[in-house]
């Protein structure tokens, strides 16, 4: 493996502001219930993401788990691969959007980069969700630094 | 993009099986928690990978958040990537081990498949998943028959 220096915070944030801009870019999506006892309950899914005005947009079935933990828990862990270039966001629920109620400029930004229309299947949401923490690392030689964004703010 | 068939449950079972004993594979492993508040809580971080007798064996920091939520819940819920070409397996703890407990055959398994050992650092922690649910599908076409094991069983 090439030993790479640790990138400075500028290059890692453009290069994790290129992650969340690219075409058909697919974000994991780890999310939590609670399941009938009580405990808490991991769910991860790989979904479609859109960044539109500093904001992470998903669009997911309004009956799926990752829908309804992200609304009943207002927060989801994304993590953007591959597993040794990641970038880490915590985010929290700003805005769910159903079908007859989204912004028509929000659903477009999303169909561009995406590259598909939630629009065209029933019983979709638009989930708006605000970055908190933000985290980008490759290997162990970068895992100091790693913290871009903190409390919704970038560091600089 | 190619319009690709769906492949059939075999050669799914037989991608899944080489993805999971991959050298230096990685994993993302998706474990809850609960907040001081009670709140259910998602983490998510990439690890490093064994398959080993039918187990996904991980290893993590003692102190971590995803050992925390792991040996509470005892439950994960993983994705191996890419997130067009993926495998998701929930699975339950079975086994965790100290550095002072792990057999030495599965730290040597570990090893050979991982390309690191977890033992070269103090603190770390052995953790075989026994998987109860594998799903695997690449497009939309693929979601159908997606499921391979269920009750811990593989599906024929």
């Amino acid at each position: 493996m090439t030993e790479r220096l640790p990138r400075t915070l500028e290059q890692r944030k453009t290069d994790t502001l290129a992650k969340l801009s690219a075409p058909a870019a697919d974000v994991w999506v780890a999310t939590a219930g609670a399941e009938p006892g009580g405990h808490p309950r991991s769910y991860l899914v790989p979904l479609s993401l859109a960044w539109i005005d500093e904001r992470v947009v998903l669009a997911t079935e309004v009956g799926s788990v990752t829908a309804g933990n992200i609304i009943s828990q207002r927060h989801a862990r994304l993590g953007l691969g591959p597993t040794r270039d990641v970038v880490m966001v915590d985010a929290e629920l700003e805005h769910a959007y159903g079908l007859d109620e989204v912004p028509a400029d929000l659903a477009r930004r999303y169909v561009m980069q995406a590259n598909w229309d939630p629009r065209e299947s029933g019983g979709m949401l638009f989930l708006v969700l605000r970055p908190l923490r933000i985290q980008a690392w490759r290997e162990v030689n970068e895992l100091s630094g790693r913290t871009l964004m903190r409390g919704g703010t970038w560091i600089t």
